[in-house]
């Protein structure tokens, strides 16, 4: 439940070489070392194609067609950030445009991660400002309600407290809390330097099903072969 | 982010008289009177009309297709409680039917809500046993991966904690943070209290309008009237 | 596109036998005797089944997420009335509850068809106040930007003008211009007095193959029967 | 892929007793018994409540927005029989309403299963003609183009042949293979015979843990229990 | 409504200036210029990104899985124009392919709007013809039945006129009414000349707090910082 | 209906030919070629544009959120083939990603068609490995339970069995029957062979109302011109 019409100033954020590292591992590699969670909904998709990012969450919650706070949360953010946007009921109006944008990345955000539409696409992708949401709307927004910055949100089905490290790429968006930002950086990393070997097994010809010994499982559980 | 494969058996829950005697004011009142927010997402509708509970939420994390943790969150139920269940990712298969239910039911739960299909549908409805679901599904679950019982959980886009107040009738459901039940509890009734002065009032053909002397504000916001 | 900020007060009403009468033939006998126009999208549905209701539309244009509208579109409402209500943008807010319903049917009206959310869904049908919505929600709504009363608006997809007929029940709602609604209603007649005998018929056990004559242009189309 | 124009007059229905025994079980014990398959997508529900069939199936193919295979699947219909209708693309349109249902229920139909959309619903109710569908719509269709009756199709995301076995009730949709309704019959019938005494030891309080021995394997899992 | 089996021919265009202007200011600048009105649902996209178009608006009211009317259309484009369709159902077939497209092109049209599905999108994007739809699918079509030409419709719930100015780029749709197009011109100029210096005061880190002079009306809606 | 634990090794695939030449003609010309029928649902998207294949169908069943059986599949691949998944429930897990495709591209496969979701899509586009999928996610999978290898499945909505022919470009997702690859192969290079001549009348001004000779058969049917 959200408390409304607060912007806290000051919030701890996640260890900064793990924030910047975990942009290399991809929202897969990262989601997988946390054990299979942390993926915000599959609906939240990249407005183009090719940028991979990860920094520290700034959150704002936004109300319905109102962008008001996206100017309240502008003045938090510090370089490294990804601003994290979540609406108080579902909404697909372009609460983003170029001139945020360029904000923003004065600002030193990263990206903006936006369970709700955006605007001015073309122009984003040439300000090479990367962008993950649920919608591109050209429909504005108004200013006339108070939301809240830097409280927890639920943003595509996630819960993300501000200072958290958010992952993005082609694939998706993750979030790693703060306090797990180490230690699944270091489990990512871990888990990603044993798949270039796998990868030329595999591409070698070697099956999956004898590179992890599946065979005998897979016929316990009944498997049967039909010729 | 979540905590897999724990089960948290001491928790703590809202008040009592707050947490039953929000059934009674409904979502909406109670949504409106915590500045309207709380709600899930209108998708979660009740599987039959006519039913408004409130309780004490334990919580369980599913697995997609696998609903091993309700018998786990079984055991958790006090007399009052309301089980609430997310699942990692989005599925409508069916996890929840008549045994559950009885089960369920024997240990005091007064519903259940469940971001997933559920079953049995006619039966829940003789036992009289309420839930309020995103679908209706005869497929069945597996048992094979773990979750956790009584972590916080986003359940339907909302943040539900172990021991918060869940208010559900046929408009929807809202969650209550445990800390705010109390003055939530009296928000709501005093916001109640005035309902059926103004409802006599409409009644006898006064306009909104003129009972919250909307003609001045909306005027000056350039209202006109053309004949 | 929508004029802002206006209330036309004198709109023309359709002739009043026939928008009373059109309730009688149903939805889809009237869509049908239109020509297979006239249909808002299958996604309108009643909040409880078992109405069927005809009237003249006075309409409202919503801003999403605020209901200001609806207390100016009350006053605007006479006896034999269906208010229809559209949002500039997709929403489903819930817009309308108990204090409304009260407020309009004291005025006359006959039913709300809202192509968005509704609440106090269970008063509602206490009061018998029938309403078609998009959804149901308990999400609550601010009073903050003029829509408009009384302009033609797009619901649901259909274009309806001031004045025109509506005719809704189970199977859902169609509009009938203003200007065709005496047409309409007799062309609607004329059908349904065909319905009773070729049921008749039917329930005897022939076959529409052979009432309608069927046989000989499925067999020019090419049908063949395979034992 | 699809034959087009075509009616197989001779198909081969399953054994009777089992089509006509399955209803007795329900969707979900029936699907149970199969191994968790044979399911139409949860989008299938039924017009109203209440209803728990099981019939053998006729088959028709629909074109998008033409209904003339309906009256074509008319003639093929046998007592015991229940209606199943695939469309060639996603439709909702009203492709069946009174007096079709009264030349179905003529015939012997059972129920109508359709992957579109269906009106005149009130009136189906009262008729007490069961119809499972994706919507409900009054928008009529028109007789232009050819389908098929009584070959394979895809209805709601399952195959089903003519002769197969439908169950259906207000947890969805199931379709046994001819070839295996008798054993599904008694698999399912042994599956429910252990229904009672669970749902009675459940009702007395003991728990689902106990009574499958899961705390064992949940422990082996990693469960752990926090205090 | 829709009058069915018509073709006006001759249709009155907006001012060319204002329909070939509009282009260069985007959908987002146009809609706000507007009043934040005629906005085409957000679900119509380009099949590739990268155009940006405007022109006068030639009407077509498709049936469903019907594209006769489509050829009728073909004759009524004059160089400038924007094909809008729109269909009585909702479809996603596909209605247009490359041969229509080099009709069309061949006719002078600048772009195609469809609430439906469209196909060959590889060779339209060579053809360097730009398209906005619901839906890209290789379904086909059948000539069956009546629509019409240069009628008012419903195109992904905005009202179209014969004759508007449509405004399509990545953000989406824009339809500005023909009476309205020099004014919204204009005023659409007029907005982007600011945008300039705007963007230039942001870059340099001046904050829109600042810039727009949000914070006293913040700090009067009660939003408080917190340390 | 499936059954399930199975994997067939010997299938009969199509006519060689016939199965690498339909790629050249594209989805939508063998879909017409087939009598409109065999498209699978238009949600199946290429997850990246341009890429234009045929192959012979090898088929695997997935369990929702179980990608076990893809490493079974894979050793049943041979060169030529694309592979065809569908799941037993509706799910958007990302079950497929560079590993696996490495290992599929390593045996040969042209292609995964999945009704699910699948990730590391950059990586798979640099692999120049198509994919067409309902969704992207980089949500993982487990490896629990059977499902099958090599039965005919439901694949978005179309039945495909192995051995089939699997057309796919960007307009879609085509499966031609083993049985009729030959034949549909000719039909639709006869298709395309007159293509080339109408695109040339069309693009120097002729009207498909003309060359199509619809100008009789549209005033039959009724259609008015308007002046």
């Amino acid at each position: 439940m959200y408390e409304l019409g607060v912007v806290y100033r000051n919030i701890e954020r996640a260890e900064r070489a793990a924030a910047d590292g975990l942009a290399a591992l991809g929202s897969a590699t990262v989601h997988e070392a946390m054990g299979r969670v942390g993926l915000l909904k599959p609906y939240m998709r990249p407005i183009y194609p090719g940028r991979q990012v990860s920094g520290t969450a700034v959150t704002v919650l936004l109300q319905p067609g109102d962008n008001w706070m996206m100017h309240v949360v502008a003045e938090q953010i510090r370089p490294g950030d990804v601003v994290v946007a979540a609406v108080t009921s579902e909404c697909t109006d372009g609460y983003f445009g170029d001139l945020l944008a360029t904000s923003f990345q004065a600002r030193g955000a990263r990206a903006l991660v936006i369970d709700a539409g955006v605007r001015d696409v073309r122009t984003l992708q040439e300000m090479d400002f990367p962008v993950w949401s649920r919608a591109v709307s050209s429909r504005g927004t108004i200013k006339a309600t108070l939301g809240s910055v830097n409280i927890p949100v639920v943003c595509a089905g996630m819960w993300v407290s501000p200072g958290d490290v958010i992952v993005a790429d082609d694939d998706g968006v993750v979030c790693v809390p703060r306090a797990r930002a180490v230690a699944t950086f270091e489990a990512a990393q871990k888990r990603e330097s044993f798949e270039g070997e796998k990868r030329a097994r595999l591409a070698s010809g070697v099956l999956g099903l004898d590179m992890y010994q599946m065979r005998e499982p897979l016929a316990r559980a009944g498997l049967r072969y039909i010729d």
